[in-house]
């Protein structure tokens, strides 16, 4: 009996796995899997819970892998549905909750893809799930916690696909085969605190702060290169907290989010970063402070075997030969790509964090069919 | 007996006259004065006491004004004074409590003068004392109350002199015989929110803002005038408030505050302010709103007979010929100037708003007696 993609997500949906909660989610995937003859383990770390699953014999020379979260953002106002946002309620075809696309869908069409492949036709090699519950959360403790531990007990994968939507408008359309790094850096411009009546005898940080994000702002930091959109950054935001029109501040605090190309690094951005913040700390002699958090490098798997295996059981099953891109925001194939190659497939994401997440049913047997197909060529 | 003006000064300083609260002062003021022979009148408006004086006749050909205030700014912190703030302690000479310099001693040293004169070499003319209780809060209905009444009542001062301290730290080195104008810009720039992996589809209202606040803050107004400094202007605060770096915001808000000499009006200023913020809004395709609230328009009592008849008065009893200076912020002259010629002249203001505010009583008594001479020499 082949296992129902649609049925085992609507369960996961049923389990409220709010991050960092487990809710059960992981506990149903970790029953399914032994069932099946998997091995497991729950790797957590901290708060966080996270499953291990293989079939297989460890270490082997194919050894595919799948990569996927069961944790899922808050349900914000629970009034603004119109469904039970944990009540996986089926309307018309389309299935409703919270993780409906991000990600129950993903994780339940490659753990039911995996139970049947291993059931009916036994691979030579092993298969992997490598299960979070901490992607949405800060991802301290999550994937890279898998990925530590399978190191440090010679577990290992030859190829890994995240499950992850990618698909902006229609199943199949897109694979991802990289992605942009991103970093975040914090700015404290400290001047000297005065009377607005009497600005030759304070130091007002805000000139240089404007100057400051006026050239960061309109820096071309390049025009994107083969695989990759231009580099972009963002002033998220510049406060100051000063209600009295007749004082000067002493300080300033803005940030910026930059998601970079293959062009560079979080090291060369921070570079460039402090040769501007020097170059107006000198011009205004005021002191620029920065603080910089690395969300992850860009990353390339070059177009080659692991995105042709997962092309082509696009195009099989969904009649379209999906596009490989490199857009969008982080993943955890940021951690993955550091361990074997990784590339990125999953379904349509647009309703993804929002009120009423929903997919069609449609798609999950998409989704389990192309991880299906991939795992068939794999091993053949 | 003549009139002691740090007593005076002592006694206002026990009416504790936090603006808007009268705290006793004016009743003080006012029963002094009608004992001495002035008509007096309250002109309260809205919440604000006010006290209006005169001895003589209304509409004398000459008739000599002095304006001050009673109220006062909050103690703050009263655990940081080493003194009881409305205890009015004298130690070694020197007079503390909140009003000390800003601007009892003011008041109390034309008060005593004024009663003084009129009894021992009744003038032939008239003498009036405007005095507010808002000053220090938002000076709808002070100075402006009392001038608006009098306009009303056919009152009027052919001279006036404003009581404010006006040395930065001699007794008599400086007495102002005009004010900078002092308006206040709000703007608030509108794009579009976003997430910050896509800036594309978002519209960042952060870069127009630097480059506006960047421009504004590097252009040179003027490099002063005959009487004045060169204006000003200061950015005081820049605003968002979006705590996710992950997030483009739709909007960000920002005040400027410009302090401009006579050779700008509030009218010209908001022109180039309007000028430079099109130019941005078209630059960046952002909506940029501003709202401009003017405190006050430059003005200039040009040195003549009023200049020269303080001057001669303060070199006399303070060996000091002061300079004419148009420094600082604004003061309720620029209320007064549209009514007649109007100067000022205090004392030493180094302590104005501060903890341990005081003044040392020598000074309060030189203050009597320059405004006692400015009196006899202008009744001459
Ligand atoms: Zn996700
Ligand atoms: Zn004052």
């Amino acid at each position: 009996m082949p296992i129902d993609p649609v049925a085992l997500t609507a369960d996961l949906i049923k389990c409220p796995s709010v991050t960092p909660v487990e809710g059960g989610a992981l506990q149903l995937l970790d029953k399914l899997l032994s069932d099946a003859g998997f091995e497991t383990w729950r790797v957590d770390r901290g708060e966080t819970p996270n499953l291990y699953a293989r079939w297989g014999s460890k270490g082997a020379n194919k050894s595919f892998g799948f990569n996927g979260h069961t944790d899922v953002v808050p349900v914000g106002d629970v009034d603004a549905w119109t469904v039970d946002p944990f009540g996986a309620e089926i309307r018309d075809g389309i299935l409703y909750g919270r993780g409906a696309t991000d990600m129950k869908s993903g994780v339940a069409a490659f753990a039911a893809a995996a139970v049947d492949f291993v059931r009916d036709t036994p691979p030579d090699g092993a298969i992997v799930l490598a299960i979070t519950g901490d992607e949405e959360g800060p991802s301290t403790d999550g994937t890279i916690a898998l990925l530590d531990w399978m190191e440090a007990q010679g577990e290992t994968m030859t190829a890994c696909i995240v499950g992850e939507p990618t698909c902006p408008e229609k199943m199949g359309e897109m694979i991802k085969v990289g992605r942009r790094g991103s970093m975040t850096s914090h700015f404290t411009v400290t001047g000297k605190q005065g009377h607005s009546a009497y600005p030759h005898r304070a130091l007002n940080p805000l000139p240089a702060m404007a100057r400051l994000m006026d050239r960061l702002a309109s820096h071309e930091l390049d025009k994107g290169s083969d695989h990759f959109d231009p580099s972009t950054l963002a002033v998220v935001t510049i406060d100051t907290g000063n209600p009295a029109t007749n004082v000067i501040p002493a300080a300033c605090k803005a940030s910026v989010n930059i998601r970079f190309n293959d062009l560079h690094s979080s090291a060369s951005v921070s570079d460039w970063i402090q040769t501007e913040v020097d170059a107006v700390a000198a011009d205004f002699g005021v002191a620029i402070d920065v603080v910089t958090r690395v969300s992850g490098e860009s990353f390339l798997t070059p177009p080659g075997p692991l995105s042709d295996l997962v092309s082509t059981a696009v195009e099989a099953e969904t009649g379209i030969m999906p596009e490989l891109s490199t857009t969008g925001g982080t993943s955890d194939a940021r951690f993955v790509k550091n361990h074997c190659p990784v590339v990125e497939f999953g379904l349509v994401g647009k309703t993804m964090h929002q009120v009423d997440e929903c997919v069609p049913t449609e798609q999950i047997h998409q989704l389990k069919a192309v991880y299906a197909r991939i795992l068939r060529d794999y091993f053949s």
